[in-house]
């Protein structure tokens, strides 16, 4: 059976052996520290290292377990149900879940091949003004599109314009495999923008270490509702991602991760273009996702249903969309497939694909 | 300065050097499982170790990063705003916090020697009955009460009786330095009780490994409600705590615990027979805390305000007060002291009373 549903680093992407060797010595250094109680924001060191990084002040940012739960932050202190959010569409469906359970209501704004539908993100505007607009400007989970520098730009005219803040996710932005990467959004305007990003795809997912940049007008309330969650966030692992980031090995990292996961997006698309002619996808720069958008006349809800027959898993495409539709959308992760189970997966989804054909 | 605020374990009490070997075994054997995208209830191995020591099925069983979140997690899920919470008056001051910043009315019921006082309990159900009634019965923080069984039973009663949950805190049970342990309340009523526990006092409170012991019908809600908020919990902390249970250490370094904190309330409790004859304090069985209540001619609000002047620094105990009070109320932690700070502190808090005495 090959998986092409979570977005899952591959196991050898892990460093297991230098994240042991950080954990030792920063234990043995800080262990008085990194086991006690600590301060709501996060750990020092790493929260300067990467304020430092970031050119910001360690003031604005945020560490936690984990960068998804800010946006359970930010529907609370930004947000009143029934307030709108505008999202991409398809977005990724966990950060919709988190929105959609605050009572928030949750609006699509179509996404084309370098970014959301300009008109109809104006049209939408008409409409109903949203608190905050997300989204995943580089290599979108679920989709893989970048949003284009023109797009980034109309968008932080529009939000100063309407006057909504941007919830930038930002988990794939190091692992790009091809072309040049493109400023920010918070880089275009930093003072309207939350900027969400994590270790979990350039280190580890289990240590759930992410962080917020935060505009300087909201990181005070934001410093205190981390607190008033769970006093602070867990900092063993703090501390590990600390030593790993200080020793300099992360930028390495990032290399071997791009060098491990390019060949994978390349077998993938030299298997879609041999496999499945005619059927259109998108072809991302970086990240772990492609996505197609199946022909009209093939049953995309029975395949996703039977797919299992075909020796394939498939993500329901549905749980993306928050206004509908996704029957004919499949996100294909390529992240933690060796380039010989793409390759036969990518057959097997042809073979499905032609079975479901009406 | 001597500090009587926050409630930290001694920096003496966490068995760093224990905690480096089990996470070097740990990450080494099942770093592959710690450092990846693992399961929403948390780390199975130490989920299984609980329900085993506690006799519950594993299902019922839900770690989380830090115990407090939980009670975010019962805000949400359990009460609207507006609903009535019952908590103790004093009660912990980060519950009564989570409680309100989810729009939950806290109503305190007046506490005793030996638990809250029923018949303002009655009383107090008479006007509104709550949803949840919140307690930490033993070593209690602020106050040093331990419930007395004929009380759990009583408070057991009134939960059949009216329907309403109970949510019952134990972070400080395992540390008893005098008498014999009473059943929890979950024992007495398996099914309208969530036991709320962690690792913070018995192990390291950095690690924020906390976990809660759920009634068979409200489980799956809040299983799906931890992945709708992290996805899962910080994972190698998880491990190294597992490791650490399961190599038969977490109950010696109880004992280890209880022989260091033990002197420690004794020298405080002998403190204040010497020093502070003829004010009103309670005295503990265990845990981190004796309280003190101030005759009604000391000026409480001075008495906190200037306490630096006395060389020592207090907690202000309004805070521990949901419905107003608590001037007169004095939360002295004694675990992060020596005897010596202990005898010296109280020594300097007995002159500051003297200073404020109208």
């Amino acid at each position: 059976m090959i998986l092409f549903t979570r977005g899952n680093p591959a196991e050898e992407a892990l460093p297991i052996g230098d994240i042991i060797d950080c954990a030792n010595a920063v234990f043995r250094r800080e262990g008085k520290i990194l086991f006690q109680y600590g301060h709501y924001s996060g750990y020092a060191p790493l929260r300067e290292w990467i304020a430092q990084r970031f050119g910001v002040l360690p003031e604005r940012v945020l560490m936690g377990n984990s960068s998804m739960e800010f946006l359970s932050f930010v529907a609370a202190l930004m947000m009143k149900p029934g307030d709108t959010v505008f999202v991409e569409s398809p977005s990724y469906d966990r950060a919709i879940t988190a929105m959609r359970r605050s009572g928030v209501r949750v609006v699509g704004i179509p996404l084309e091949r370098d970014g959301v539908n300009v008109d109809l993100f104006k049209k939408a505007l008409q409409r109903s003004v949203p608190k905050i607009f997300y989204l995943i400007p580089d290599f979108q989970n679920p989709s893989g599109v970048t949003t284009s520098l023109e797009k980034r730009k109309e968008i932080v005219r529009l939000a100063q314009d309407y006057g909504f803040y941007i919830v930038e996710d930002s988990p794939y932005r190091y692992l790009r495999y091809r072309g040049t990467a493109l400023p920010t959004i918070r880089e275009l305007m930093p003072d309207r923008v939350l900027h969400i990003s994590s270790f979990s795809k350039i280190l580890s997912p289990g240590m759930r270490v992410g962080f917020v940049l935060l505009p300087a007008d909201l990181a005070p309330q934001f410093h205190k509702w981390s607190e008033d969650t769970y006093i602070h966030p867990v900092l063993p692992t703090e501390g590990i991602v600390n030593e790993y980031c200080r020793r300099g090995l992360l930028d390495q990292n990032i290399e071997r991760l791009k060098a491990l996961y390019r060949p994978r997006m390349e077998e993938m698309l030299s298997a879609l273009a041999q496999y499945l002619r005619g059927v259109q996808y998108i072809e991302p720069d970086g990240g772990y996702f492609i996505s197609i958008h199946l022909p009209g006349e093939v049953d995309g809800h029975s395949l996703w249903k039977h797919c299992r027959d075909f020796g394939i898993v498939l993500t329901d495409g549905r749980g993306f969309f928050p206004d509908g539709g996704g029957e004919h959308f499949l996100r294909l992760p390529f992240s933690a497939l060796t380039p010989e189970e793409i390759e036969e997966g990518i057959r097997r989804l042809a073979k499905a694909i032609d079975h479901y054909r009406r």
